[in-house]
């Protein structure tokens, strides 16, 4: 995996998951013990949870933790779900969360790429007032 | 912004917001009420919802559509946000939600990146086992 840059603020990956079990991704409650497990995994802090199930299958759901989030959504028809995971800490093992998707929906293939997200320089080159704090 | 292929399963847009107005991405309320209304003017319809205030500043949030979701992490110490779109509706207008965030956060300058999500033809091809519904 490409690794982040020293002045990114966040770190982004996108997983295309490909030849999963569809009888895994169907349903609320199996996907989301998944991303809860695969962000326990990787170190990371869960503050909250929100997972919708589709009728008649499907499910999109969001993990936000104490670094960010992890996000899912998946289409059954087609065996694939995208999931994204969004962080800013430096503690979180992304390579123990993919390894936990990736057994928990018998995955053929996954697709990861990298993102920095936030150039810390422009960030900064940008402020218009100063943080009275 | 970049036209999605006919062939991609999900649309995804990654914002990065620079030279925002420090006070307006500090506190989870105006953030919340912002990234509703950009959901709302996009046409999607909004499932649920989960904000996350840091201490002493930052938000982080996830808006959950029918048709995917709506992000948002923010670093008032930056002045800068980062938001994801993520849809796989026809209806959803972007440019409106882009212009709401923009206006909201009095946000200066605004990159904009666009990446299909899934490829269906590939889907197809690695599916293992077909839906019995």
């Amino acid at each position: 995996m490409k690794t982040p840059k020293i002045n990114s603020i966040g770190k982004h990956w996108h997983l295309e998951l490909y030849g999963c079990d569809v009888k895994k991704i169907e349903k609320t409650e199996f996907v989301q013990a998944s991303l809860r497990e695969a962000a326990h995994q990787s170190g990371a802090t869960i503050v909250n949870e929100n997972f919708h199930q589709f009728s008649p299958f499907g499910v999109s759901g969001v993990v936000v933790i104490e670094e960010s989030h992890f996000t899912i959504h998946t289409w059954p028809e087609y065996g694939y779900a995208a999931v994204d995971f969004f962080t800013c800490g430096e503690g979180i093992n992304i390579n123990k969360a993919v390894e936990v998707l990736k057994g928990k929906f018998e995955t053929e293939e996954i697709e990861i790429t990298y993102f920095d997200r936030g150039d810390l320089q422009k960030a900064k080159s940008k402020m218009k007032t100063p943080l009275s704090k």
